[in-house]
């Protein structure tokens, strides 16, 4: 059967498998001193323009928001996040786990907006040090792309990281599928960019393209002390780091990050005019590889014998929202199938 | 430069990168709801003769260990462990990050010894409920093969079974490198016999030719309640979770896991042998993949020169203790030519 | 100056004092094994009708609440809060500091309301186990009176207790200002009702006349296992157990808990009538010993310059909501005086 | 029945109660606002010669260490403590509970020894930045008066502060008997010298003379940042502050709190006096408050029918080691009869 229903129900990229078996006798120190480690990094680096950046890989997205976070805030610290971010409601209470409150702001499609975040602050702050009986805001969480798949413009992050200024509060920017915003076309957005508007930002190895593995940059050579130890303390450590080093060793070597996730963006543009030409609305305005349509329920289960896709959530008692997504592994022929089907189902509505 | 550092110096045995090539693209769903998994838990659970065993995969050893033992843990608990156990001495406090004490109790070349537990319990329990301000012992750890290398035999596992069954205390076993236990000659205990004999064990991949992955078995269905969503919250949940069941279900296809610990033991009993003709005395008495020779400092110093190896701890002034360490990629050659630095170096003594 | 600010601004009621100075030679054990103490949860288990209880005593309502939402929680749970809830903003995030979440429901004036909770648990029940990659609802926190004065009415509490049965939620009363909830005339929920509708609830005395110390009632026998060694981990309990003892055996001798709590409600009677009469609006309907007139910016200024109180809440740009508070030191004289101020400051509007 | 049991087995010295009765019904702010504190904390600072420093009030000895602890180490830190250290075994595990390991070290009668220190150190820093798999050694942790009432001279304590400096660990002096260790005639520490040798000590008062409450006292303003919140999230931030200020007050005034204690620890010196003359041994040479006679069982077992005392530990198998304890109340004539007893038990050996 015909699946979009994420971007990691393959493998991975056939680069990287191509790399593991190339490079798999030559014998390597663990815990991360490899020479993969050391490449990728090197490549991050450039990548961002970031000489001085400190860049760690850790094996998956939420395991890096947990870290990242709980390292980087104070004893008494929360983290403001909007409230459909990633660690407020799809972690498990993976934040919480370590001791810090999520400060859930106001969203819209997913995004934070700095007017927002600020009232929150001038509030907090209204006695000169802040209310000494709350959890103090230590930090700004944000998604790119979003939960919705949609993306902040260059002078929406501007705006953010000025407020953050204001009161002193770290920007970590949760890069799980951030290969997808760097490749949309409309997105003003870039690595270099992050490097400068964020404290911390983790680029998604998981969801484009990796077997598993998520690179996380301080771009200011800012990595909180000891973070390598606590890694190590939170079991995120691997012993064969090797493989997390050369999957972004492979992913940072002729813009292949970018590539994969170019063609996954395109692949979803199709989806998104063939949605278009049908006439069928889209929940949020998503121009990365994740679709949101409405469907009617009989539309949605009438869809659902042909195509895996994802329930996202009600829109009311008659509609529902699903998720398709894209990955480096959809083919023009998968999409082809994917827009047949669509036709057939919704085209005489 | 020959390297006898570790276990995980290089990649995995090639049937696991043949087996990640031919499946790359079958679409599969995510967080180990993949047939891989299934399958490898199967097989398993046939393997431990434990069919109602609850298996999970989790990606590292310290993650495994922090996870099932504060899962296990009651909330006022400690883990009585060995004071040479991973958990106390090289894990960056992960157990304690969790919330609870390791209580590290004598060891004799990193084995518990039954009538030393029995000691301190009968000692906490002098008050019949237990003494109320001082931790509780929880739980029993033990590793097998220990950090040493040396391995408990079947009665010694059943004693300390015994004495933990009269406190109400489970055992977990932690077998990161459990292959190499399982493939020694001399061992009598089975994956039948841990299953029998404990409340969880670990199987580990990583250090027995996996790229990651440590198998999680309990073997009575007795995992603690909510298991999944732990493994979530504590960030250890491979989206891509297939590749981590793709790995053990080719490990335990045709015994392929015991035939790679097999190789490795063999080869480690002829560096054994050799040290043995030399006269080189072993700072403890280990049958597995880890040797422990006693070098003067001089002859460390110049097996250096040609050899990677781990420097263990200070046998005395003039003496260090070294490991040497054989894996699934060990060939005769390699041993071959150790062999033949070796007598070169401390023939001479 | 007069001062309104709070019920906890004077020291202990005097037969309190009395209580402290008769036995403060009596040698007793430390650690709660005293006399007092036992003779303190014996009357309380009386005026419950709760014979099996478990009663223990901790010294403030941000430490009970902590404990005993930790002790009563599971690894991956968190609890229901209203949006209002202390735990929820007041008390620098003391839940999550013990790793779990908050999940905030929307409440009146301080209520949660059956419905909605019921509606909160069958969306995350869809899925028969409940969503795995969320935070799971573990139990339901409800203050009575709430942070606003409110009450919950018996049939309120009753499908409360109802829906949170059928999802096997345990339910936890915050009582910090238990007392002046029982000592409300048009309030019918009594201890015995609390000990039938609860799992758990506390009995505050902090803010009914004693200096410090919560009472927390396990009703049926039920406190979680090892609970008195979890209340020492978290440094909450006292060498001297006798002082909390001594008092809640005072407070629950000739019913003085509750005559403390009725004469501070008829002060605060006196003084909304008051209001009532000079058309000042009150922002949520208390019956108890908190009462939230909203006055004209210009007004509350005038006030603060006779009488301390709390400033609560800003109501609009022209108008703010403060709070005035009453307890057992609260004379006649003093609310007339209040009166005085209120009518020459508020009558001529 | 005679009891030497504890010195918190009595309430509080009656200028204390008489303090609380005087100002019960003046009208203070919550939460530590009140002017005892303030008072309290300016008393403190001037018997310390530290005006500079921050003083706090937390409720009891556990909680101190707990908070200010898992406050002043960073997340990866464990505390080096003696082996005999509170916190390592009878504070139910509190410090784990905050994700900090205990790094217990040898001891000699309690007390740690700079060399011991220094070889530990010297050890984990054997690799210049420290082994990044094992627990920082993040703080150092002594007792004074320690566990077994010994004490610490100023060379001792100066040698520690070195050692701890050369490797830039703060010092955290435990003084939860403090009062005898200063009024003890031989020694020759005074809270000048704490001000200055140490990064933060406690005063405890549950154990000389107060109901409840310990000062914590950072002696050049070094408090950790947003400690007030930290104090509220962990619980122990009491509404009614002004019964923790009260008592230190009272106790700072006119050297009440040496004055308490040396009468103590005079009596003490009398019981020492009488066992001498009885040719008792004593476990540890104990110049405090606390005396550790060795007595035959038999002997033990005959004493415990006249006096209620504290069993320590066997010695061997027919000797005990038991603890008598002195404290403000102790009067001459108690004493007389604890010696007369002593004498008739002891006397015919």
């Amino acid at each position: 059967m015909l699946s979009f229903a994420s971007d990691y129900i393959e493998g991975a990229h056939p680069s990287i498998l191509d790399a593991l078996a190339k490079t798999n006798l030559v014998p390597q120190p663990g815990y991360g001193e490899d020479e993969y480690c050391r490449r990728a990094a090197e490549k991050i680096r450039a990548a961002c323009r970031a000489p001085d950046a400190d860049v760690f890989f850790i094996s998956g997205g939420t395991q890096t928001n947990r870290i990242v976070i709980s390292a980087m805030l104070g004893t008494v610290d929360g983290v403001l996040s909007p409230a459909t971010g990633h660690i407020n409601g799809h972690e498990g209470g993976a934040i919480e786990s370590t001791g810090h409150k999520v400060l859930a702001l106001p969203h819209r499609d997913g995004k934070l907006d700095a007017a927002a975040v600020r009232s929150y602050l001038a509030d907090f702050y209204a006695d000169r040090e802040g209310y000494p009986h709350m959890v103090r805001p230590g930090m700004l969480y944000l998604t790119h792309p979003t939960e919705y798949g949609t993306l902040y413009a260059k002078d929406e992050l501007t705006a953010l990281r000025q407020v953050a200024g204001e009161y002193d509060l770290p920007v970590f920017l949760d890069g799980a599928r951030l290969g997808y915003a760097l490749a949309t076309p409309s997105s003003d957005v870039t690595l270099e960019d992050l490097a400068r508007l964020t404290d911390c930002f983790s680029i998604g190895g998981t969801k484009v393209g990796a077997l598993l593995g998520e690179a996380v940059v301080f771009p200011r050579g800012n990595a909180p002390k000891h973070f390598f130890t606590y890694i190590k303390q939170q079991g995120a450590l691997l012993a064969k780091g090797r493989v997390l080093g050369l999957q972004f060793d492979t992913l940072f070597t002729d813009g292949l990050y970018q590539k994969i996730a170019a063609g996954a963006v395109r692949q979803a543009d199709r989806i998104r005019a063939a949605l278009g030409e049908l006439g069928v609305p889209s929940a949020v305005p998503s121009p990365t590889n994740q679709i949101f349509p409405v469907l009617s329920n009989e539309d949605a289960a009438a869809l659902a014998q042909e195509v895996i896709y994802t329930f996202w959530e009600k829109a009311d008692e008659g509609h529902a929202v699903i998720r398709l997504c894209t990955s480096w592994a959809t083919t023009d022929e998968k999409v082809d199938a994917l827009i047949a089907v669509l036709r057939r189902i919704l085209g005489g509505r």
